[in-house]
């Protein structure tokens, strides 16, 4: 088993969902991927936040498998984001952005984070992932999660995070912009030639599809009664996902799709409550219920 | 192997993709999904058809295991509908649909369709489902499809259909607006209470999910390199999964599964090409071969 370094959000986040209201709870990238991997191995998390932030509110993290050494905290004000969801919860809007301590964040790695080998770059600006990576001695497994605004505003620094990186993890409409190619299975190939031989498409409540050197896996969402807060769930599915990895003793093929429906499965709990209220209580039995769930769902006989 | 009626549109349809035009193409949801469920058993087709409508192109049915005795030909002029996608092919505009025949179609069941076991209920206005069904002594496995435009226009016909099948095939859009609800499992529940006991939800490059009284299953969509026309894919999944169903002894969970496994086959070749040219020229190898691919692209390993 293999430790996991995360770089990312910590943030304050403001939910609006059509099953109610969460005020400034605590969110961001790398605190859901954080939670999420710490299920399943060592977490070292790279992030920053102000003076608002309060030891109560770190107590989230703490009693979990996750180092905070690289975890700052600096003058001013953590970084803070409002959204509201639509009635269908498949399209959300920023209410704002206030990028607060972010702004001047400087990630710096603590002596012994260097060697770490699973790397997530979570969804920050590329000149912060670069300078993340540049502090890593020889990763063996790098994934890089981005947005349609680091595609659109800094798509020169991205093109070059994606040189160095093993898997990129974003969703469908981004993968056909990034490309600019409409047909998925074309788009896919187009950024395998950017760099990442691993692409990791999230397509929210549709699932996952994942296409590799071996060739592709899919897997559905799993259609959940309860779905309260979107918020997360794509970075929550990555923290699954790497976490999963990193305790597997080799990258290849057989344990990729698992860890595909170890990610999904930790994101269907996410959605499920509001902010980490569900991710922070789930069970090692509930993960391994859900995870047969997966297999249930699309189980079915040959001809 | 038990035959499968199906009452719906022969059609002449105009296509126009970001991949290419065709023009006055036979197509139509009865002319889909008899193509594709021929592969599996016989059917019996209840359509109707103008005088333009050219004995070469009735060719396209025969030959096949395609029982035309239920095809009226009438004074008057086919039904024309002409499409135009969007460039990533999930929405689609109608240019014009003029119902011609279709507008006074009376179906008339010839004798020896009326002891037909498994019934499929193209999307048709309500009225006309209910008008077949009538004709039918006692079938064993009804299946129903519907649209938006039948939702709002004749809500009351259609919620008699409903009472009345076993199986409704609709998209995920269709079944919240139906059902008023947006969580796709409570909306599922909803419709189940209004009759079939079986749901089964077409969400397009996305695959399917399928709710039934033994739980759900669900099969993402096949990422295929080629898609150059949607037009019909719903038609060609429900006649892949009714003609497979028809040709097991059961219709239980196992048989199910696997019938959504076929329909999402057929489906899968239906849109390579331009209207029913791939459907009418794949072989039974590469059926199986495609359904093999299917498995591969869900398979995985315990934890």
């Amino acid at each position: 088993m293999q430790p996991v370094l995360v770089v990312g959000s910590v943030a304050f986040d403001s939910i609006e969902t059509p099953f109610g209201v969460a005020g400034r709870v605590v969110g961001g990238a790398a605190t859901y991927f954080a939670v999420a991997a710490a299920h399943f191995t060592d977490v070292r998390m790279v992030a920053v936040v102000g003076e608002d932030f309060t030891d109560e509110q770190m107590g989230i993290f703490r009693g979990r498998r996750i180092d905070l050494t690289g975890l700052q905290q600096v003058p001013g004000e953590t970084f803070r984001w409002k959204g509201k969801y639509s009635e269908d919860l498949n399209d959300r809007e920023s209410i704002y952005t206030f990028l607060n301590v972010f702004e001047e964040f400087q990630p710096i790695l603590p002596p012994v984070y260097r060697a770490s080998p699973f790397v997530f770059l979570g969804n920050i600006h590329p000149r912060l992932q670069l300078e993340v990576l540049d502090q890593v001695e020889s990763p063996e497994f790098v994934v890089a999660d981005t947005m349609n605004y680091w595609i659109e505003k800094t798509p020169e620094e991205l093109h070059q995070v994606l040189t160095r990186v093993d898997a990129l993890v974003i969703n469908d409409a981004e993968a056909r912009q990034l490309s600019k190619e409409s047909n998925l299975v074309k788009a896919v190939q187009k950024l395998q030639a950017m760099g990442p031989r691993l692409l990791i498409i999230k397509r929210g409540e549709h699932g996952v599809l994942m296409f590799g050197p071996d060739g592709f896996f899919a897997v559905p969402g799993l259609p959940l009664n309860t779905v309260r807060d979107p918020t997360g769930a794509g970075d929550t599915f990555g923290g699954g996902l790497l976490g999963y990895l990193a305790g597997c003793s080799v990258v290849n093929h057989d344990t990729l799709t698992r860890a595909v429906i170890a990610g999904s499965t930790m994101a269907s709990f996410s959605v499920e409550a509001f902010g980490l209220e569900r991710l922070l209580c789930v069970t090692s039995d509930e993960i391994q219920q859900r995870f047969l769930e997966f297999r249930r769902l699309t189980s079915f006989n040959e001809l």
